[in-house]
């Protein structure tokens, strides 16, 4: 029921991951009157959905306080609480993050070990596409947190992006080790110290991240947040100049039908639909975010990272990853909790 | 003596500053014996520049630590000391950021009642351009200094870009007050209850950047630097993208021949020269950093700025703003010295 275009988009978008994918099965949890007509009109879409009503939607402004008190027997929390049972492997909305995240975590809890949840999103990069997080759960964050996002994200850019051994960086603002914040230095530290078997190349840079020098880029919420929509920010800015300049005279003009097909690739590329979908990390079960307001293809793209997540061993591999950390952070306890002095200015 | 292809670049940038703003008067410090010849090839630049010869300069790779004890004869620390003594009205370089921000700090020293510099940026919009600060100079900030940094950047807005009356906003990871570090909120709260003359907007994100919703936007030199670089790194996969999508096809390569001009104004407009040139603001003087890679076209952009500010009043406003904001603080310190409870989860 959540997004701009629900439950339409969601129906369409169970359709195309439905070519991608047949086989898969869809729990719809809606209004059914609304859901069911849209259902019906595709025999294939009917034949892999099961509806199950629910006469409560948690809105798209509502606090995450407010869902956790009144949004029990919401399509939002009764979708999670699927997941919970074992009766589906993923749940996908594209409604109220806040109120997703509060659910997710009361109702599926904390993966045994990870602290706090992060958001992982897909960033499409000069050598294909790269894994960022947190990009919106945490705007408070430790080295443990990072160490944390850095197993996370590795596992998952294994399950999702298929890359066999990722390399991790941890965002800063030099590539020095002196520079940064004391919890991203001591991040830095802990990720060369322990026993992981992760590729960790140390610090990255904003700019290095659409180069995708790393194939994971660890950071808090905050940043990660301001970084995304600051690269969403600047794609509709160069669109928008290139549309005005497109237009400016006659050849142009001329040129810009000409390239019509190159303009139309260019567009899919830059296009955040065919990246739609955050994964909340850190749970017990796979819970993928859309954009509230995508369109049919938009979600069947965060569709296939749900079903690409719920056939991956992601979960036994953060388990194995965190067993590994826990081991090695019990070990070098005393050494990390040396505090580090920051170096002020960064180039 | 700084920057990749200094001091060519510097001499090539005197010239096309004399040719917008004839009668400044420059003084070049470095090496006599490579500056002289460069400056005689061009009887206008020779007539409008004085060379003071120094033979030492700080390394690009000197820590902030190492200029402040040993560069004390460079060709940077010579420069900032000519605009202490008064003799220069600004200060230019494209050398080592740490090192000009040490030296900087330790000659000029901070203006009375600003308690950290910040690096302001200007960056491209929708509408024009925006200020963002700070890019770098500080990791870790306080509510007061970004309070500090809305004064500072909204002076600037007016003198540099000419804005009467900038919009200032603090950026967050949401447009809600409940969202963002601590830091923030109190920000935002001492920017509604402050007497100042300001006409400051609230919370922006990072996609409202590039919108150009704010004229000053406000953040810690952590996020502002990785939003910076994000950005150059986007426009540079965009650029990719580009020059691929137009020469896949043969139409797609006839129509790029058609719209040669439309590219080569688009490129001018996403060109990083254009804007180059980051200002130190909180110090007692005009300091400049001219981005190191840079070419004359951008060395220019960056005397341009600072032959603007120091045409302007920006010292006397932000004095003025500096002495309500202290009474303000004084009267409401207790109040905001109340701890805000975080809410974690953004959308």
């Amino acid at each position: 029921m959540g997004g701009d275009d629900a439950p339409h988009m969601v129906i369409e978008g169970v359709r195309l991951a439905l070519i991608r994918h047949p086989g898969t099965r869809f729990l719809l949890f809606g209004d059914e009157a609304l859901i069911a007509p849209l259902v019906q009109a595709h025999p294939d879409v009917a034949a892999a959905c099961e509806i199950r009503h629910c006469s409560d939607v948690v809105g798209m402004d509502a606090k995450p306080s407010q869902a956790l008190r009144q949004g029990k027997e919401s399509s939002m929390a009764l979708a999670l609480k699927a997941v919970k049972d074992g009766e589906a492997q993923a749940a996908i909305s594209a409604g109220n993050t806040g109120a997703l995240m509060a659910l997710a975590k009361f109702t599926l809890r904390m993966f045994p070990g990870i602290e706090r949840p992060a958001i992982a999103a897909i960033w499409p990069t000069m050598k294909g596409e790269s894994i960022v997080l947190d990009v919106g759960a945490n705007v408070d964050v430790s080295a443990k947190m990072l160490m944390d996002f850095a197993i996370m994200g590795e596992a998952f850019c294994r399950a999702v992006l298929g890359i066999d051994r990722p390399k991790v960086g941890v965002l800063n603002v030099g590539a020095e080790e002196l520079k940064g914040t004391a919890a991203v230095r001591e991040a830095d530290e802990g990720l060369r110290g322990a026993p992981l078997d992760l590729d960790y190349i140390g610090f990255v840079e904003g700019n290095d991240i659409s180069q995708g020098h790393a194939d994971v880029v660890v950071t808090d919420g905050f940043n990660g947040n301001i970084a995304l929509k600051t690269a969403e920010g600047t794609a509709r800015l160069i669109a928008h100049y290139l549309n005005s300049a497109f237009r400016r005279s006659f050849f142009a003009k001329l040129g810009a039908l000409f390239a019509y097909g190159a303009f139309r690739m260019l567009r899919a590329r830059i296009d955040p639909r065919s990246v739609n979908g955050g994964t909340f990390l850190g749970l017990n079960g796979v819970v993928v975010k859309s954009h509230g307001g995508t369109d049919g293809t938009g979600y069947a793209s965060a569709l296939d990272l749900a079903i690409d997540m719920a056939e991956s061993n992601f979960a036994q591999e953060i388990a194995a990853a965190v067993e590994k950390l826990k081991t090695a952070v019990s070990d070098t306890a005393p050494q990390n909790a040396a505090p580090a002095t920051a170096e002020k200015a960064v180039s």
